[in-house]
């Protein structure tokens, strides 16, 4: 029988685009620092180029390919050694690599019989990173617990206040949902997506109570235990709290040695967050981010930010998987399968909220291998010396202080002549296309954040990063002040 | 200076390993006929093939990706042109290549300003997608409404019934908590994302009405309004109704045109969930399934079932933005830019659950140029056409039965003698390798599902699989019923 028509890319069509393809990310890499790291570009630009319609027929891959560079002045770049902003969300050549082969598999891991490597892999993987993480055994799939990867930080917070709010009402909310008597606790800089979660899983922000912090932005334990029994005394139902292990703000580490046993005694759930610096517990001499994990009911953190490993790969543990299964399991008939009920095997559509999912193992499974966890260790090691040697630079400028500790890889500092001149001499710093660093409010004043953590970070680049930021600073202060705002990304000047 | 050690891929590194890696995708789609399409193999048996622990030293790539090999018999090889089960997850070159890109820039979309392009091309593409499936104009973001990429058609429902949630209690429940009064609706046929998606967000099952379908398995409008009516009468606020665009048991459609008055009356959201069926609208002849779509506040389809786009890419659209963004808008400090206060760009992050979020339109792009919209309706129509063969040739067979109509590219049917030989004949077929299809429960009985949506599958293909069913319905026919239940994937037989 002859085969019929077929418009889709052949095997040998697919391996010379494919080669071309991989040719333009090399090439990218290498000319990644020539690009601006902020976009320059103004609202709507991009989209201008476009045609108006989706085209009739089919084009020819190389004039595809071709448009890529259309898009590139609408690219941050992420990935330049020059970016210095939020979190770093760092990739890799074995994490690209790793997750090409899970585009190419296209398998879905859904249950474990929908692609059996997907689940085992993961588990196994995860199992791995507990014990040189040092997180406690608790989380081993082969006692209680178990790992898997979430898109997400947000979305492991939203499935741990998830398994918190069932657990506290013996699993009757998901029944005959919410009542308004639950409530959960975080720090005042905790992350956005608590915030999110509460209102996600009709707690109400109401219901969210935001500790204190002490003077280094760090959770205040006995506020927040007189808050718990405040609320119990008040008829209500504390179900959940989240300790930050590195606060997106600055970087601040809450004291899970005195929430979990506070948490313990109510029986709370507690979840750790340890989104960016999580990796860092990579190296023993930081391992200590994690004392008092042992209290921790649930824990997650984000090799896809720091640990090599492109987006999206968040890694969340839980101590007792079957209070998480309970919570979102599912079982419609067209899911039902013999190894399912067997009872023997993970089935991950149970661990979230999505029921699909890719094969996402594969790229931190790559990059465990091709670095080692030694060579993980020594290039944690490397952005945090750099970052302290940053810190060391601003300590000694007069013109600068530092606005937080600085315990790994994230510096916190503002000049002295308040947030005017922080949010001008940022606004340069970014439009100049050399380098891109973020802000945040602390104790109310604008401070820039500077954070070291992408892949091909090198010594140089925070040196001339520094430079930049001094002869910036000289030329800001050498400026008379003509009333007018100079806020703002566009227009470029010049 | 001299650079620092580092223990990176190097660009060439990356080039070599790449082609290789392209290379190892292309010769798998070349072999993957001689896959069992169900993988065979027992519980643990693929992470008993892997070190216990993590490599201390890091390894040579060609190590690494030999190591594949050591997956491929616990993959399920959802791209075999033989897969029929569950709904199809198909892929593409284009989608594979523009995904690819995606992981080499690695940039996060969570605002406009943090890469403008990933923002932009999404918009771009999802307004392209409005006219050819035949969607309100409403949906376009250069109207009141906008697309945005989700991960799932899970997200989309729980993103749609917060929406839904918010707007029934003017935005109240985000703040207060659900007050156990809010109801939601869908027929006992929607997909089982909706019963979590009620869990997740605090409304609970026991204010989730199943409405009763009719004989083909759509959702009773009349039914709806009594019930919606009744809870009315009973104090109760009805936020939410979800109509299927072709369910996943058997592909009904719900009558969109007849529910959507109900809504509109009630002033209750309305969601529309086309996971698979929706690609079908590309072609006019099909478009009718999109009748009364104009009534929808939110609507929902997924490439990465039908569209040749890898997983994962669920298009979502509201009619009203602001409701969505009012829904799940959060702004810390640290994410605040003038972009944002300008009020001129979409932020991506504040239309799902995610913060962080990868250049997802890159592979819906490449799809939608490499094929153009006539290529893709070419082999829509094509998948259409064997199905609808497929069910033809099942009744002509005296011994089946279709068991609902086959409106698109899923046959459902069944052996006359009941669900233990039709449970006996899939685990045979199943077992044989040859292919992979799975079931479903339709009026209590079991049911088998055949669904034709693989990218590579060809007339051959179908053709082969109606011959194995026949030829095993033969023998199993044939053999003596000794009382023995063969039931189990596991052991193989011979």
């Amino acid at each position: 029988m002859p085969d019929e028509k077929s418009l889709h890319m052949s095997p040998d069509d697919f391996r010379r685009h494919g080669h071309a393809v991989i040719d333009w990310i090399a090439d990218y890499y290498a000319r990644i620092e020539s690009f601006p790291v902020l976009s320059e570009v103004e609202p709507g630009k991009i989209r201008a180029q476009l045609p108006p319609e989706a085209p009739n027929q089919g084009e020819e891959f190389s004039t595809i390919l071709k448009d890529m560079e259309k898009l590139l002045p609408g690219i941050t770049h992420w990935q330049s050694p020059n970016f210095f902003a939020y979190f770093p969300a760092n990739a890799s050549g074995p994490a690209i690599l790793g997750d090409l082969l899970s585009s190419g598999l296209g398998v879905q891991g859904m249950l474990w019989s929908t692609s059996p490597a997907c689940t085992e892999l993961e588990t196994h993987v995860l199992d791995w990173l507990v014990p040189v993480l040092g997180l406690p055994e608790k989380f081993l799939s082969t006692t209680s617990g178990g790992g898997v990867i979430q898109d997400t930080a947000s979305s492991s917070s939203l499935c741990a206040l998830l398994a918190g709010r069932e657990r506290a009402t013996n699993f009757a909310t998901n029944q005959r949902g919410c009542d308004g008597r639950l409530v959960a606790y975080t720090s005042t800089q905790a992350h956005s997506s608590i915030e999110k979660a509460v209102k996600i899983a009709g707690i109400g922000l109401a219901n969210l109570r935001l500790i204190e912090v002490d003077q280094n932005f760090a959770l205040r334990a006995d506020q927040l235990a007189r808050q718990i029994e405040a609320d119990q005394r008040a008829g209500l139902v504390p179900c959940f709290v989240t300790a930050t292990v590195g606060t997106t703000s600055s970087n601040a580490f809450d004291p899970v040695a005195q929430i979990g046993p506070i948490c313990r005694q109510h029986n709370i759930w507690l979840h750790v967050d340890a989104a960016m610096s999580g990796t860092a517990a990579l190296c023993p001499e930081f391992r200590h981010i994690h004392d008092g994990l042992e209290f921790a009911d649930s824990y997650c953190f984000n090799p896809h930010k720091w640990m090599f490993t492109n987006f999206d790969c968040d890694c969340f543990w839980v101590a007792n998987r079957k209070s998480l299964i309970e919570t979102l399991s599912i079982l419609p008939e067209y899911l039902r399968n013999k190894a399912t009920e067997s009872g023997a095997v993970i089935d991950y559509r149970d661990w979230h909220i999505q029921l699909g999912r890719r094969f996402r193992s594969l790229k931190l499974w790559f990059v465990i291998r091709h670095y080692g966890i030694q060579g993980l260790q020594y290039h944690i090691r490397r952005h945090v010396a750099l970052a302290q040697e940053f810190a060391d630079w601003v300590k000694k400028d007069d013109r600068f202080e530092l606005a937080a500790p600085v315990p790994l890889n994230l510096v916190c500092f503002r000049h002295r002549r308040g947030d005017a001149f922080n949010q001008k001499l940022m606004d340069r710093l970014n439009r100049s296309g050399a380098l891109f660093l973020t802000h945040t409010k602390l104790n109310g004043n604008l401070t820039l954040r500077f954070c070291v953590g992408q892949t091909h970070t090198a010594a140089r680049h925070v040196q001339r990063a520094w430079k930049r930021i001094q002869e910036e600073t000289g030329q800001l202060e050498g400026e008379k002040s003509d009333g007018k705002s100079s806020y703002g990304r566009l227009p470029r000047p010049g």
